[in-house]
């Protein structure tokens, strides 16, 4: 390794200012001992980076040996490598579960070359052997086509969590150690990333973490000092704020700060020691008595300079701690030689040739300091989650059956399914959880705080208990980030568990990002043979865009599912259940599943329920179908399909129907009802898709459609744009109009919405369009009249409130009367209202 | 208002601890006229949310006095309230020039409150006068059907922050403050809302906060301990844990806890009027001096319960100080008679006809409380900021034209741009600035620092202001966190200036739901006459999806386009120009556009330049164009039209044309470039879109169209699916496939797919395809031989990197012979490629 005559100044603010500056934990044996392994990582990172052939520099380095274009990140290797290679030390020494989060996956050469050198890469990719071929092969498949990528992708053993997009370290580290009382996540943390509102937050993780039944998270914040061009935050704050910071944050800091390498072994040796012993002493604290508390728990701040044990400066510019040596730390050695030289030297300063043998295997001597099978980092089990994954025992779903007369029946789907995540959560106590930003109650879910209730570590009042569902030894967890919550159930799921977020539909768009990474994850990890398939990440979104009328515009937004579409069809799926039945039955699918993002759409209010348990399983199993009891003819071709995607808006599609029922006797309706949205793309592009000849079985090949979708209705049209009668669908969804914004008037424009959509469907027909000029017209009265009634009267429609569905069903109960509108009722002395007029009118 | 007994216990962890607690500013007259201006306005909160008649209780409260439905928040209404109150008597004591922003907009009825009290909202709604009649229209309107939202919407005066999705409270008041030297944004934060991420790492705004040249943000942390439904975290961490992460944060935190009303009244004074004395200290001294610094600036934390001065329980369950309070405190009141009698006692324990005379105004004595005019945080401009905003200067756009010679110039529409950009900001030095998380450098704006460096308020080393371009008085925002740079140039925007976010395409996903908060805002904003029109949103997007071979999979998604594109179409527009000089004529558009979100796609490294800059400004004038000299038969109806949107697709598509052009001589090619996306839609889906017959004259009706996409090629469809020839357009873009994850798959992908896009062309030609097999059969070789060449290698192709159009062009100078393309080079010995042959493939 190069000499370092001095140490460097890596603050603007005075001397490092390590913990346990004067500790010497290590003898001098040891100290060579770590200086050599590190050597030999650090080697095997900058091979990975420049290297294609000549591994142990057996031969004076030439052009030809190096790669012809060259990817990687250098700037935050040595830190992980170092802590890395520190923790080893306490595994062994008290056979420690842990396993190695790389928040800067950037830096993922730290984390394989500690995962080859275990054995563990070779192990796993029997290719890459521990000889001078493996070597090379080591260093050439790294970002090179055809081989891994410069992250901690889903093909590094050891890795659940990438790194490509900043701000999870944390909330993943937290989410794997729910449940995992002995398991420890050793998360280091990039100052770039501590910078991000994610990691920002997930801090408050420890409010949240039980010493009694949960393991531990050791951050250890890695201050290098730069991201890409700029100084970091928290590098350039002084000594008492940061600690301050990490105090307020509830943390216990210690630092280990300086550049010189003997001294910083000692101190990181010391205080990683002193982690874990507090660690296991509150852990043991809290086991013995049976009384949880929230510990201060220990974490680290590791100043070391960015690109460390790389050459000072390169010309005139500064190379090891500056922001140049993020990347490759020299990247024209191709075209200038005396660069080349600079990077043999510096390769050979590591002396490779004393660090593996001749064969190039790691020597005895240091093979030995790494822990042995699955105690290796590298070869935790949870960081493969999908093979210590034991499947939910399920309660049968069909025992929260609700009985159901067509159209008639009101419940609320949500509170109905809650009775079996109750059941489901008390039958799996310790590997299912639930998640949500603090609406879990607002959701209709709070019949599962029966079987657990909140976690909270932090401090309580006496009413936290009964009247808070707040304890200690909770099963849900809430805080009001849906980054944080997203981020937690994430590591638990990868570590080989099962849980369900809870969410407001239209703040789920913060977590736009975090979901499309995962997705793609799931989408790589599928295709690698060794990892076992891991739960299905499970969204279920509620306080959905129709029922946002009284919070308003802001409020407003479905547009999650275009962001899921966009994923992987290997990954994705989407379910609209439109009732109750057909909720708990999606949900029972969606919870035994694996390698999936499920979204499911939900209304939580109570509403109209269609379809009995035996139905709702035959139709949720086709994803789509014909409601027999709903059409008109259900053998004939119809004159026209009225069809929903979506509970609220199969409400509003149903009591259109009624209308053209009631008043176009004749008519040939045919009523179709979409629970997997997939279903309406081809088959060629969704696995769900249904095949052309399929899809026109249902919607037909060229009569008109009137689709009333949940959502946004261009997503309809993309999905079914290549269909044969592509051009005969007319989507009814919603649109971003601010002047639906007051309270309510979105409320009325679904209580009258039904008008429009019958008076659409007559307008799609031209052949009946004269002939029903006067239903129409009558039609557009009821609907002014309507909508003024509410406005009026600052309330929602009580008319499609009270709908019910009035044609009765094969065996089901309902009488034929139609009711009377309020619209008659209110009289015809009516105007135009303000808004619903404008509308929601079809694209 | 209601007695209190005594003290109620706040926390957990003992008594209330305000940082003044002794002090007595206020006289025993003051305090009167506090208590009652407090009690004027809590009574305005309720009146909004539960009555529509009888607004001043002179006649005993009825039910027909109720509104229908009940709506909006009590909870944090008091504490809104007390803390907008004081700041009154500071800005009348100092004539400060100061806003509010209402973090928890939820608690819009105290913003409410004040803004009628003062008079403003009056004057701007004359209906809403100041009397018995105007009181009842007030309450009414509030959360009713054509009425008022329950946020701080923006028809709110005074507001510019509506709150209705939290977290960006503090990036937005920095925002307003940056080059505001005497404006203070006084900001709310609930205790809610600090739980987000956003929230968590925008108090490090203080980093990047200059005393001499920006005013201040002084954040009042609201802990009134409950959320919906759950208690906060940080009302539940210790005393001595939130002031050392306020500390650590950078902030001197001032408490003021309790709720007693009169020792709170003497507390909250005191403390305001030290932060307002050291906040115009530090200003001083910075000013005075010429040197700025960064001070430890003041905070409040403010702890009082939720739902003050409301009753302590309601039968057995607690509400004053509890979650019950947070929406409707008693919700029941129109069915439960003693809680109707309850409302009404509460109601006139503020004795409204003590704070208003018999015509419903407030008496002079209180109203003199408030400041006058434009000093009334209400009336502040700069929370109208359309009418502060001034023109940017301009330098003229044409003069940055980049020579072009058709398909064969080489520059980096970025670098250039870059140069534009520059004098933008040299000629507007207090009205512009660029945003960017850490990426303005890697995305070749650096020459923008020559104008104006980076701002870095935090401390300093002395390589970092030549080498690192940090400057106290900069002009470029750079922190990693997409939401606070994003937050911050809302801020700025919204306040009357100008700006431009930078970021990578793939990580503007982080930001999607602030984006469409923000889109929101503008859609109502821009239908409310006394707004005036703000600065567009302006984001370029480069490090695209297309030049992410090396960071791999994580980092490729243009899916930010699809969300942009479901906002309203009277806010959004899209633009992928496919060049420099278009790069500059889209960018001087859109700087100088009002009200809309402009996103701008623009790769950064050097590519193909194809107009000059005439053709340019004409080309981005109609959005989408023919190009002649890229056509073989400009003026004859094609027998197929290859069209491209975005510059990297651009350069393949035009490749693909040669490829065509060289085999097939005969074939008619029109080559259509898509500048505008929204082109591309009807015209009665967009302002910007074509009719059919200027669709049609473009890609006609009925021939193929092979379209190379940017983005995900759904969004085409979903765009075209109404256009006559929709069947026809086959579009190439971007699909979720994990086998391009490893690094430089991508771009052989990209360096190949000319080959595939030219034999998906003749495929979509029925009567070409068997004559054309011989063609075909040659494509394919040569794209196989290309794509081994390249993985063999480690590089990306370089044939379609050294690509030229080798057509000339009206005035070019290309020649016409045809390099052989390195597939040749590299001879027939060919396989299939592992990925290459199979992704991409056309939808």
């Amino acid at each position: 390794m190069p000499d370092k005559s001095s140490e460097q100044s890596l603050t603007p603010f005075g001397p490092a200012r390590s913990s346990f500056k004067d500790a010497k934990p290590l003898s001098d044996d040891e100290l060579k001992l770590y200086n050599r392994y590190m050597s030999a990582c650090l080697y095997l990172c900058l091979g990975m980076i420049y290297l294609k052939k000549n591994p142990l520099l057996k031969e004076p380095l030439q052009l030809e040996h190096l790669k012809s274009r060259l990817l990687g990140h250098w700037g935050s290797d040595s830190g992980q490598v170092f802590t890395y290679l520190h923790f080893n030390r306490l595994i062994k020494k008290y056979d420690l579960d842990a396993f190695f989060i790389s928040g800067p996956g950037h830096g993922a050469p730290a984390v394989l070359s500690h995962c080859y050198l275990e054995g563990t890469y070779s192990e796993i990719y029997p290719n890459i052997s521990q000889d001078v071929e493996g070597m090379q092969r080591f260093f050439k498949q790294f970002s090179f086509p055809g081989g891994i990528g410069s992250h901690a992708t889903p093909e590094t053993p050891g890795s659940l969590h990438e790194g490509g997009e900043l701000g999870y370290a944390l909330s993943h580290a937290f989410g794997t150690v729910f449940d995992h009382p002995n398991l420890i996540a050793l998360t280091m943390i990039g100052d770039g990333e501590s910078e991000t509102g994610p990691l920002a937050t997930s801090w408050h993780g420890n409010k949240f973490l039980n010493p009694k039944v949960d393991g531990a998270v050791l951050p250890v914040l890695h201050l290098n000092g730069y991201k890409i061009n700029n100084p970091t935050v928290l590098a350039r704050i002084s000594h008492e704020e940061l600690e301050a910071l990490m105090i307020g944050y509830g943390w216990t800091p210690y630092f280990v700060e300086g550049s010189d390498l003997d001294s910083m072994h000692q101190a990181m040796a010391a205080t990683l020691e002193k982690c874990v012993t507090e660690i296991r002493g509150y852990q043991k604290q809290a086991r013995d008595s049976g009384k949880a508390f929230r510990p201060r728990w220990p974490m680290i701040v590791l100043r070391s300079p960015k690109g460390w044990t790389g050459p000072r400066t390169v010309d005139t510019h500064n190379l090891e701690g500056y922001w140049r040596s993020h990347q490759v730390p020299i990247a024209d050695v191709a075209t200038n030689k005396p660069h080349l030289e600079l990077l043999e030297k510096w390769m050979r300063s590591y002396k490779p040739e004393e660090l593996f043998d001749e064969n190039g295997t790691l020597v005895p001597e240091l093979r030995s300091l790494a822990p042995e099978g699955n105690r290796r980092m590298s070869a935790n089990q949870v960081t493969n989650g999908g093979t210590v994954r034991k499947p939910l025992r399920m309660p049968d779903f069909q025992d929260y059956a609700v009985d159901v007369e067509p159209g008639v029946t009101e419940v609320s789907s949500m509170s109905n399914v809650a009775f079996f995540l109750r059941d489901v959560m008390a039958a799996n106590m310790h590997n299912f959880r639930l998640f949500g930003p603090d609406e879990t109650e607002s959701n209709k879910l709070g019949e599962i705080y029966k079987a657990g209730k909140k976690v909270w570590m932090a401090d309580m009042l006496p009413e936290d208990d009964d009247a808070g569902n707040l304890a200690m030894e909770g099963r849900v967890m809430e805080m009001l980030s849906e980054h944080t919550v997203e981020g937690w159930l994430e590591g638990y799921i990868l570590s080989g568990r099962h849980g369900l977020l809870n969410s407001y539909e239209p703040f789920i768009h913060i977590i736009d990002s975090m979901v499309g990474q995962h997705a793609k994850w799931l989408e790589v990890s599928s295709r690698i043979g060794w990892r076992a398939p891991i739960a299905s990440l499970n969204i279920l979104l509620t306080a959905t865009v129709w029922r946002q009328d009284h919070n308003g515009f802001t409020h407003q937004d479905p547009g999650f599912l275009d962001v899921v579409a966009n994923k992987s069809k290997d990954v994705t799926r989407i379910y609209l259940p439109p009732d109750a039945n057909c909720l708990s039955s999606v949900m029972n699918h969606c919870l035994k599943s694996t390698n999936y993002v499920n979204v499911i759409v939900a209304d939580k209010q109570p509403h109209l329920q269609y379809l009995d348990m035996e139905s709702a399983i035959a139709h949720c199993s086709k994803g789509v179908g014909i409601w027999e009891w709903a059409s008109t003819n259900p053998d004939e071709e119809p004159d026209i399909v009225i069809a929903a995607c979506g509970d609220v808006v199969t409400k509003e599609a149903l009591a259109a129907n009624a209308l053209l029922r009631k008043y176009l006797p004749d008519l040939k309706i045919r009523f179709v009802n979409v629970v997997d949205l997939f279903k309406l793309t081809s088959h060629e592009h969704h696995p769900h898709g249904l095949t052309d000849p399929e899809f026109d079985s249902l919607f037909t090949a060229d009569k008109p459609v009137i689709f009333n979708f949940h959502s946004y209705p261009f997503l309809v049209h993309r999905l079914t744009y290549k269909r044969k009668g592509a051009s005969n669908i007319h989507v009814r969804g919603y649109n971003e109009k601010g002047n639906i914004d007051t309270p309510l008037v979105l409320a009325i424009r679904n209580g009258t919405d039904r008008f429009s959509l019958a008076i659409e469907a007559i307008d799609r027909m031209p052949n009946l369009r004269n002939k029903a000029s006067m239903v129409r017209e009558k039609l557009r009265n009821e609907q002014i009249a309507a909508s003024n009634y509410a406005f009026k009267n600052g309330i929602d429609v009580p008319d499609l409130r009270d709908f019910k569905w009035p044609y009765g069903s094969p065996g089901g109960k309902a009488d034929s009367n139609i009711k009377e509108t309020v619209g008659n009722k209110v009289g015809k002395n009516a105007q135009a209202p303000p808004a619903a007029a404008v509308i929601g009118a079809s694209d």
